[in-house]
């Protein structure tokens, strides 16, 4: 039995499935566990382990590889060098610790790393050997797969696109950096761009719509638009033109055959999927002389993280018989 | 023997070395000759041809195999979509027409990717698997190696990143889209930015140095550095800033160990180097987290392209016994 489980800023969902039903990428699920995401290192391992005893117990087997996938710099060796969810995990050897405390192979990957794995082979990104995930959600996350293989990096950050200047005069990010496309571009950014639509009076029916500015959110715009709101749609259609400029960047680096939009606000659905296609292939040079890339909406929604993790563990499975003992 | 071309904007360098030659890494060259560079496809075919014939005569053997690099979105068939040095050169079968007249495997290539080829295994790249090459001429071009190969892309088109906006409200490029990298980081954005910093006091000893601000060109810029030059010490300074944007973009994507600044401003040399390095290392994400990303200078100068396109016509010739008979 394999165990996935994706760390989320808030809660973790564990799943159990066979292996037999992981290699033949048939997703089915043995059993599946939500707790609460600790925010300290060693509280992370105790629920971890916890959780795997828990799926275990659930489905009488041993788990025979563990894979973990936590937002943030995560290194090839499984070390947590940070991350945004939890401030008090930095320079952890999350994989190390696992690997002693359950005695057997373990991986740990950043999250989106492990949603890309199961889009690509179970979800939107079925048969494509090239492609680009974009995780719009708090921030940007975005993965690549090129020639079927998913890109780590050197040092296993690859990806880290949403922290792309696309504004080198712009307003400094958290990180201190200037013009980051996850700025513009991320969930929150559409929650903030709908605000200032809202109070400065070119979507005014949001503001009708939320009572109040300081209500407009990106939940209020995903409310607004499936009532048909025209305020919703202006708001949309310059929010996906801030998406397209973070797409088309990395259209033009890796040529890449499809992308697909997943994270929370994907869920916008069509209206922001076949705005964010047209405005990409407008910002991407030399348009003519290349094939469109079509852009589509993930598939797998909030279990991609854990359903991918099932993979990676498979992977940890094959390769190493058990690196702990 | 294996032949390689690099068609620049004015001439083309062509270079004639054994096989075995190629095959070790080696560098020796047979013989070489340039020639102007035509703008139609047909008298480029010729031009080509004639080349061939040339070397073939000056070593008195027969070419097993040709591999040319052209700038521009070259295809995977060698099918020059679009080249901005060849106006007259539009979806154009180079690589087909160049097999039917030679008669033995040609490949085509775009010349920044046989480039990196030749710095991968020749020049400032040996030993590295994950590089980026950074070309800096009239434009910017950039490709990369992942875990020891060369990303071409699912069409060919990979590694556009001169054509990443980097300023979503700057200035249209000559493409139409607005703030492109190339736009601030390339050799003439050097020029032009000299000039400006000479005009607008910034950097009034490089107005001196060159009589007038039409004068001022990134030469000027080169020739006063070596003077010692003060003005020119705080242009490369603000240039370096607009170089070092893009490259830590593309190091936050691809998470690299290497950097190569190549292409004709990269003699600028160490004072340039020193300030890109310094500047991405600043520009990237989670530096605090993460090895810092040494940026080197190429090593191979103006024949790279040429020696990459020997080491290109060696693949081709393994790869493919002929593919034209």
């Amino acid at each position: 039995m394999l165990i996935g489980v994706d760390v989320g800023g808030t809660k973790m969902l564990g799943l159990a499935a066979s292996i037999a039903s992981v290699a033949n990428d048939a997703g089915e699920v043995l059993s599946e566990c939500r707790v609460p995401t600790p925010t300290a290192g060693e509280a992370l391992i105790d629920s971890l382990v916890d959780l795997v005893r828990t799926l275990e117990h659930d489905c009488s087997q041993t788990a025979s590889a563990l894979a973990v996938g936590i937002a943030g710099l995560i290194d090839r060796s499984g070390v947590v060098r940070y991350s945004p969810h939890l401030a008090d995990v930095v320079q952890f050897p999350l994989a190390e610790r696992l690997r002693d405390a359950l005695k057997c192979p373990v991986v740990v990957e950043n999250d989106l790393t492990t949603a890309t794995l199961a889009e690509a082979r179970l979800g939107a990104g079925r048969g494509c050997r090239d492609l680009i995930m974009i995780g719009l959600g708090t921030g940007i996350g975005t993965k690549f797969l090129i020639d079927g293989v998913l890109v780590r990096g050197a040092n296993g950050f690859a990806g880290e696109g949403g922290h792309m200047t696309v504004d080198r005069d712009g307003p400094p990010h958290v990180t201190g950096l200037a013009g980051a496309w996850e700025m513009f571009g991320s969930g929150s950014a559409l929650g903030a761009l709908a605000r200032r639509m809202a109070l400065d009076g070119s979507a005014p029916s949001l503001l009708a719509f939320a009572g109040a500015a300081d209500d407009v959110t990106g939940e209020t715009v995903a409310e607004a638009l499936d009532d048909g709101d025209e305020g919703a749609l202006m708001v949309l259609d310059a929010y996906a033109e801030q998406v397209a400029i973070g797409v088309a960047n990395l259209i033009m680096v890796l040529d890449t055959q499809r992308v697909i939009l997943g994270g929370g606000v994907s869920e916008l659905g069509e209206p922001l999927r076949s705005r964010v296609e047209a405005a990409a292939q407008r910002l991407v040079m030399g348009a003519a002389y290349r094939p469109a890339v079509p852009v589509v909406l993930a598939e797998l929604g909030e279990r991609a993280g854990a359903l991918g993790a099932l993979l990676a563990a498979h992977d940890a499975a094959g390769r190493v018989e058990n690196p702990a003992i």
